[in-house]
């Protein structure tokens, strides 16, 4: 158990009234117990009690491991995990902080049991302990963007025509593990040409050929620690248009990281960012927010976006990947990730952004 | 969109007094609209009324193709999804039926914007719908466990010792994708000796050698209809601990498909293989329920446990799969696939399992 990280959440659980709250998510139980249990539909829930009181409840499959210093209430599969829940937590308690992401089966039936207890969201205090890293995840998450930035570099020398998204895509991981990756933060994404005006475009078979824009998309999984970064290129000569959209970006990634200091506001940032794009007369296709917190999680609070006006504060990491998308033609997206430093910003990504206003 | 299945779906909503429900699971909205959405942290709801109006709730993200057979609410990420939907569901509705995987954050929102509603669980119309398939996914069903069966036979035969169970897991997906599959079911998992004993080892460097039990269990992902299955085999010469247990395992897999057919219930087919392993002194070391259903995805209702009252069915495929784990020694587990006919069962796998008997 990491006391420390556990203190820090109860401290988080007073500010937020919170008596009690439940933490589900593999990430937040690993974050505070060192322990990396993915239940799959079974239940895990670790529960704290604003007097600093834990306990975990998991199935036994996944406790064949002593836990010595973590009060454990375990149960089977011809239990109702549930029932033992419900039963295990206080009377009078009040109200208990649920997970975000805890499904929904599992409140409806407790709510069921425990009409007594208000069921509120709780996530904010392991979410906002987790938002800061401390020195510990800042290096983790140095080290696996830096190899990402390897791994992306060489696997962009090695494109050639007619090859595939797909194989690029399974090339990246080939080298990734090459360099000492034991796996991806999320499936690589290749696109070429068209399917780059598709935020969420799979990578396919689609063949590469003369004048395509190509996104690179990846990340990695680095001892759970995630990186996550775009490049775009362009195979072969680029029309004009494509420059100016592809500078258009570069400039949007460049202002949005300018705006990163602590006080200022996350808004800010997509503000930055997006505004550059609306100038130029190309809001209308930068469809998405200007980037997502990561960590032990590859999307995990906070979000970039106009509708979050929380502060910046040191130590928090996120990306800035304003994009353009233009339907049946092609794309543009430019990520880094940054972390807030006491006086402005560090950019953990330091693979070159090649320009063409030169 | 499938009306037929929307239609099950309305007439099963009204078995349980379900006046509108919301599907949130990606692979149920696929089976009911034919669209296979993954929204990662974001929204998506399909609300279902029991007069079979349907609608679907978005991130535009994932819109960009268009839906005339669907009607369609999008949002965008400035916008406050919950709110959007909280306006659009019908007032004086009574009750919601709620997908059960739903993350919690939006339920809770989803209370406090609409108090007048009264949130239930809601999953068992599409869960039920979806446990007896239709003739389309019987037979894409047996297609991708005829090609496990294909790929499995392939891997065993190129065993070798001092390779690691991370290299055979790896050479089952290379495998796989020369033979056709786009992906698995879930990360193929090898173990070897002791590491049998854990039925949720993940696959790692360590090395086969003489005398080692091995476990296999894979699936493929064929066209979003998965496999499973798992194979034991002894590295070398078994000992006689060995030979007894498996056989315990074998016997115990036949009499769990021998107990199923239609009006049978589920925790039956859990009883008649469990019974084999208990009768032998061997039922503390069987720590898992004996099975589970599997279609769209590789865990699904039902569950094949001594919790499961429910009758079989017809259409219903489910995994059947004793094991015997002896911590610090080995481990033995034997798993098919098999659906329900008029009479019986039909077994999905093919692949042979050979016995110490003779």
């Amino acid at each position: 158990m990491n006391q420390l990280r556990v203190n820090r959440v109860v401290e988080l659980m007073k500010r937020d009234g919170l008596p009690c709250i439940l933490v589900s998510a593999t990430e937040s139980v690993y974050y505070l117990t060192g322990r990396w249990i993915s239940p799959g539909e079974r239940m895990l829930a670790l529960t704290i009690t604003d007097r600093g009181d834990v306990r975990l409840f998991a199935n036994r499959l996944f406790m064949q491991q002593a836990a010595p210093d973590l009060p454990l209430t375990e149960y089977d599969d011809t239990e109702d995990c549930v029932s033992v829940l419900a039963d295990a937590l206080p009377e009078h308690i009040g109200a208990l902080g649920i997970d975000k992401r805890w499904p929904s089966h599992f409140l409806i039936r407790l709510m069921e049991k425990r009409p007594d207890i208000r069921m509120k969201l709780g996530s904010a205090p392991v979410d906002d302990a987790r938002m800061c890293k401390d020195a510990d995840e800042l290096s983790a998450m140095r080290e696996s963007s830096r190899l990402n930035d390897e791994v992306l570099k060489k696997l962009m020398s090695t494109v050639r025509a007619g090859e595939t998204e797909r194989q690029l895509a399974e090339r990246y991981v080939e080298i990734a593990r090459s360099m000492g990756a034991a796996g991806y933060s999320f499936k690589p994404l290749v696109c070429f040409g068209a399917n780059c005006a598709e935020p969420h475009h799979d990578s396919d078979d689609t063949p590469l050929k003369e004048g395509d824009s190509i996104i690179f998309d990846v990340g990695l999984d680095l001892n759970h620690a995630m990186s996550d970064m775009t490049r775009t290129m362009f195979f072969g000569e680029a029309t004009d248009e494509m420059k100016r959209v592809y500078e258009l970006v570069r400039r949007a990634n460049l202002a949005g990281k300018a705006a990163v200091k602590p006080g200022a506001r996350l808004c800010d940032v997509d503000r930055a960012a997006r505004r550059v794009i609306e100038e130029a007369g190309y809001g209308e296709y930068f469809i998405h927010r200007t980037g997502h917190g990561i960590g032990l999680e590859v999307h995990e609070p906070p979000d970039v976006s106009a509708a979050c006006e929380r502060p910046l504060e040191p130590g928090m990491i996120f990306s800035i990947e304003p994009g353009i998308y233009l339907s049946g033609k092609f794309g543009v997206r430019i990520e880094d990730l940054v972390t807030v430093t006491q006086d402005g910003c560090e950019v953990l990504n330091q693979l070159e952004i090649p320009s063409f206003a030169e």
